[in-house]
C-alpha cells in the first residue's frame, strides 16, 4: 500500500452545505439583475438538481445557460412579470412568461396547476415566451412529493436533432418529464425524465475527449449520414427511431399551438423579422383521486394497489430492473446523509471562480467534508 | 410478356364495399350476443382500421381477440352497461366499464371527454374493468378530425415485455396514442400511435416464418438473455432502452391508480382469489384554444403557426422524413379512391369462413374490384 499515491481530492465528492450553495447562487443571480425571489427560485432548483445527482443541470449549467442565451443577451429578462391571459376554460391557464427566469415560472405553474387539479381533477398551464427551466424532473418531482401526478414538456433552445428519415436538425432535444406520487406507501416518487435525443450533445463531446465511439443510431454527420465517430457528429438522432421522433415532434406541436415559432430559429439571433425565438413550457397536473375507480383488488387502497403493481413488475427475478427516479432518490439520500450538496473538485473550482467574480470568499477544498465518489 | 404467369389474386388488394364489410362484422358481433349498437361500434372501428391500412387491428383481429379473451371466456360482456362513478372533480370522470366492448367504451369516452374539454380546456376519463379497444390511434384520430388534441393509453392484455434491466416479462406492450388536429389547414391529423415494445409478438412470428432475424435489442430468450433468433424469443424488450421502459411503466401506473391489478395476472385465468385481470383505459382531450398564447409570429393564427412549425421541421432537405399518421392518411386516400376497404385474398378467405359460420353468402374474389398491392 505504501507505493500508492495519496488519495487526491478528485477521488471524492466535496460537501457544500446547502445554505452556502444557495448564498453563492442567489448572489450570482442577483448580480445579473434577477429579483431576490427569482434568485431564490433559481438557487432552489439548482440545489435540488445537485441533491438528486443531476450533474448536468445544477447551478453551473444554469448560470452558463444564462450567459449564453439568457439575461446577457435578452433571452431571459430579470424581474419580468408573468402575464396570465384570460381563459374561457376553467381548468386551463395560458401564461405569457415574458422571458422570466424559467425556474420561477415553472415553480409557479406547478403551484397553480395543483390548485386547479384540486378542483377539476386535471389542469394544464401553457406558457408562451418562456426561457429555459433546466430540469423538468425537478418540478414534477416536487408535485409528486405533494401527492400529485404531474407532467411537463418544453421546446429545447436549439434544434440539434434530425427527424427520423431526415438529414437536417430541425427538432430540439425536447424532453418529457412525468412525476408519480408514492409518499403514502413510503416510497420515492417515480420520475420519468429524459430528452428525446438518443444522447445529449454534451455526451458526444465527452466521448470525443475520451476517444470513444457513440452507440449506433445516435447521431449523423454533416451530410446527414449515420456516424459513431464523435468527431464527425453534426446532429443527434431521436431515441428509438420513429417512436422517439414522434415524442420529440410532440413538444414542437405543443410549441406550435402555444405560440412558439419555427424550431430552427429558436434560441438563435433572429434573422427573420416578425418571427419569435422563445421556447414554450407545458405543465399538466392530475389529482390521483380523479383517476381512482374505487374498486381495487384484495381491498387495497389506491396507493397500496400502485405499490402492488410495481412490486409485481419488479418481482419474478427482475430485481436488477430499476424504477425511473431510483438513482435520483439514492443520490438524495447520499446528499442528505452527507449534510449538503456533493460536487467534484473541478466543480468547486468553477464555483470559486464565480465567487471571485462576485467578490465572495472561496470554498477551501481542504476544509470541506468529503464522501467517496460513486 | 407472353411467358409471364397471369396476375394472381395475391398480387392485388380486393375491394370490399364498406357496407358489405360492416354488415358481416355487425352480424358476427350480434351472433356473439353484442347489442346492435355495440356491433355497429365494433364494425366502425374495424372499418376505420382497415381504411387506414392498420392491417394488424381490423375486424379479423378484433373477432379473434374476442374469441381468445372476450365474450367467449367472460373477459368481455355483451350488453354490459358503463357505470359512471360520482366524481368531485368537474373535468374528470371515472367509469366502470363492466367489461363492455372496448370500442363502444372508447368512442363514448372520446365523446364525453370532448364535451368536458369544451368547458374546461382539458378533460380526462379513467376507465376501470375495460376490455381491449383494438386501435387507440382510431379514437384519437376521430377526436383530431373533430378539432381536438387527444391522448389515450391502455394496459395490454398480456405481460409480454421485460422491464429494462430485468429478465421476466411483467409489462404489457402498453401502447400510447396521440392525435393532433390539422383540418383547418387542410392537412391530415398527426397520429402518434405505437406500442412500447420494440416489435409486436406477431412480428416475431412473421420473422420466424420468413427465416429472418430480429433487430438487436428487441427480445430475450427464456433465460432473459438477448436474442435475435425469432425461434428463441420468449419475451419482448421495451423500445429505446430505459426510455421506452419508462413509457411502458406509465401505462401500468395509470392501471395501478385506476384499478388494474397485477400486470402478470392481466388477461389470464385468475389463480389468486380477490385479484382482478381486467385492463384499464385512460383518455384525455385538450381543446387547442386552451393552449393558445394568442401571440403567434408573423400574425399567423394557431393552425397556420402549427403548419409553419411542421413545414420547418420537414424542410431543410428533410423531405424524406414523414409525419406520424402520414401512412395512415395515404392508405385512407387509397381506400376511398377504390370505393371500399382493401383486403388481401387470404383475408377475404378468412372473412368468408366467418360468413359461412354465420350462414351468410361468401364474397367472390373473382367479382371484387382489385387495386395493386403497395
Amino acid at each position: 500500500m505504501l507505493g500508492l499515491p495519496p488519495i487526491t481530492v478528485m477521488s471524492a465528492f466535496l460537501v457544500i452545505p446547502r445554505a452556502d450553495h444557495d448564498q453563492l447562487v442567489i448572489h450570482a443571480y442577483q448580480a445579473r439583475g434577477f429579483t431576490a425571489t427569482e434568485a431564490a427560485e433559481g438557487a432552489k432548483l439548482a440545489a435540488e438538481a445537485a441533491r438528486h445527482g443531476i450533474r448536468t443541470h445544477h447551478a453551473l449549467k444554469a448560470l452558463h445557460l444564462d450567459d449564453l442565451f439568457g439575461s446577457a443577451v435578452g433571452g431571459c429578462v430579470p424581474g419580468a412579470e408573468i402575464e396570465i391571459l384570460p381563459s374561457r376554460f376553467a381548468a386551463s391557464e395560458r401564461w405569457n412568461a415574458n422571458r422570466k427566469l424559467g425556474q420561477s415560472v415553472a415553480y409557479r405553474a406547478i403551484d397553480r396547476a395543483i390548485e386547479l387539479a384540486d378542483q377539476f381533477g386535471i389542469a394544464q398551464i401553457a406558457v408562451d415566451n418562456a426561457f429555459h427551466y433546466l430540469w423538468g424532473g425537478g418540478y414534477v418531482m416536487e408535485a409528486a412529493e405533494r401527492g400529485y401526478f404531474a407532467y411537463t414538456n418544453c421546446t429545447s433552445a436549439l434544434a440539434e436533432v434530425v427527424p427520423f428519415g431526415g438529414k437536417f436538425p430541425t427538432l430540439g432535444t425536447n424532453p418529457h418529464s412525468w412525476g408519480i406520487p408514492r409518499a403514502q406507501t413510503g416510497d420515492f416518487p417515480i420520475v420519468i425524465d429524459w430528452a428525446t435525443s438518443t444522447v445529449a450533445m454534451g455526451r458526444v463531446q465527452a466521448l470525443k475527449r475520451e476517444g470513444k465511439s457513440l452507440p449506433p443510431g445516435a447521431a449523423v454527420d454533416a451530410h446527414g449520414q449515420p456516424t459513431t465517430d464523435p468527431a464527425l457528429v453534426a446532429s443527434l438522432l431521436p431515441f428509438g427511431g420513429h417512436k422517439g421522433y414522434g415524442l420529440s415532434l410532440l413538444n414542437e406541436i405543443f410549441g406550435g399551438l402555444i405560440g412558439g415559432s419555427l424550431p430552427t430559429l429558436r434560441g438563435r439571433q433572429l434573422a427573420i423579422p416578425g418571427e419569435k425565438n422563445t421556447p414554450v413550457f407545458y405543465f399538466q397536473v392530475i389529482h390521483p383521486e380523479a383517476l381512482s375507480g374505487g374498486n381495487f383488488a384484495c381491498s387495497r387502497n389506491q396507493s397500496d394497489n400502485l405499490a402492488a403493481v410495481i412490486a409485481d413488475i419488479l418481482g419474478h427475478g427482475n430485481a436488477a430492473a430499476m424504477l425511473p427516479g431510483q438513482l435520483e432518490a439514492a443520490a438524495r439520500q447520499r446528499s442528505d446523509a452527507a449534510g449538503g450538496l456533493l460536487f467534484t473538485a473541478p466543480e468547486i473550482a468553477e464555483f470559486n471562480d464565480l465567487a471571485a467574480d462576485l467578490g465572495l470568499p472561496a470554498w477551501d477544498p481542504a476544509t470541506l467534508a468529503k464522501v467517496p465518489l460513486e
